[in-house]
């Protein structure tokens, strides 16, 4: 219950009682949160503490808000560890999730100066570009743009990249190792054209990174940005002192 | 210049020029950009395609726009690294930035089941939480509300951390060394009171990390949460096969 004389503002008291319903498992992905009018009667705070505190859940991403409905808890956030490079096909399976990948775009495109910086070859030089749509249990999870450099994988682009991943292609035909990657990892706002992708708001959070991919020999071969759903990705890793 | 015959859309190429401008350092941060009409003139696009180029570098935060006076580049973003743990003082003087603490709250809370099952305490133990305003050179990065074990270093809130680092402290006078860390990463959107305390709009995208660190006897000591603004700070990790 809240307590009275905590100097602990009632919102955040009642946003940790909230959430611990959700963590506990209490309440489980898609259940229905009470009333407004519920929570105030059955906790005792006015109507504006109540919003505040769903405000905070909302904006974690531990609820979602529909217009007229009510709020309800949001599905499970897949964590991602960020030491090794894994496909996302293994990496779902290994959660138990179905993964399922849809190709939103391909074709080959010249290099601009910004990419062609980091890929460390000419402006204007042929890149082969793949824009899919990852889904784990048919939800949309995130979109990932990647640039080869096709004179490394020339006809890359003519494998069906909804079914097999591209690692082995570029390993197997290719004799191309991807095997050490730098990313830079930030957050930012959906544009209307993500948001639709992805299904979610316009200006909703993502998780943004940015990673350029080295091969066996130390040769840059791909460049990526991946956009996650902020509501249902999370990083994970350790630090050391 | 915009190609005409490229399967690129001309909003995606005139965001890439744009955005190559910034990243060269052609335009500076503060630098105005030219007004959406002089754009429309000088790429020989229409009003729209200017708009959606400039939308998708508001949302990356390479630029903000101010009503009626136009769109600026932003301030460059601060690179943290994943690895290891470093004290922001120690960080921001690394990277040739004066580094400023506000503490905007201190005070012994008991623990919310939540916040227990992390520091593998009990429910209502006594906490130490410690909230500040992270600045470099004067404008506002992250806010830190960290929350310690009390019982293992108690009075560790008569420390003024506007000027002490709070691991020294620990060090120093209890004698806890942190030396390793766990933590996640999210994409969430400001509220109205983050948004205040980092000077940025309501719903503007946060990295959220929350983080247990562990002292050398392998004891959870410290739980953080920060909350680090989306257009000003990137992390940055390295990847291996």
């Amino acid at each position: 219950m809240i307590s009275r004389d905590s100097k602990i503002p009632f919102y955040y008291q009642l946003y940790e009682i909230l959430r611990g319903k959700i963590v506990r498992g209490e309440w489980e992905p898609g259940d229905m949160l009470p009333t407004e009018t519920d929570l105030l009667e059955q906790y005792e705070v006015s109507r504006s503490t109540v919003r505040q505190a769903l405000d905070m859940l909302v904006s974690e991403g531990q609820i979602t808000r529909q217009r007229g409905r009510g709020s309800f808890v949001a599905h499970p956030t897949v964590e991602q560890g960020l030491s090794r490079i894994i496909s996302f096909t293994e990496d779902m399976r290994q959660r138990g999730m179905e993964p399922h990948t849809e190709v939103l775009s391909k074709e080959l495109v010249p290099a601009t100066a910004e990419i062609a910086t980091r890929l460390k070859i000419e402006a204007g030089e042929e890149l082969a570009r793949l824009e899919r749509l990852r889904l784990a249990d048919d939800e949309p999870l995130s979109i990932e743009e990647a640039y080869l450099v096709h004179k490394l994988c020339p006809g890359v682009l003519d494998q069906d990249y909804a079914l097999y991943p591209l690692r082995e292609t570029l390993s197997q035909k290719y004799g191309i190792r991807l095997v050490y990657a730098r990313q830079n990892i930030r957050a930012i706002t959906a544009s209307k054209k993500m948001a639709n992708a992805l299904g979610i708001k316009f200006a909703a959070p993502l998780l943004y990174i940015e990673r350029i991919s080295f091969s066996d020999k130390d040769i840059p071969v791909e460049f990526i940005r991946f956009f996650h759903r902020g509501d249902r990705y999370v990083l994970y890793n350790e630090l050391r002192d």
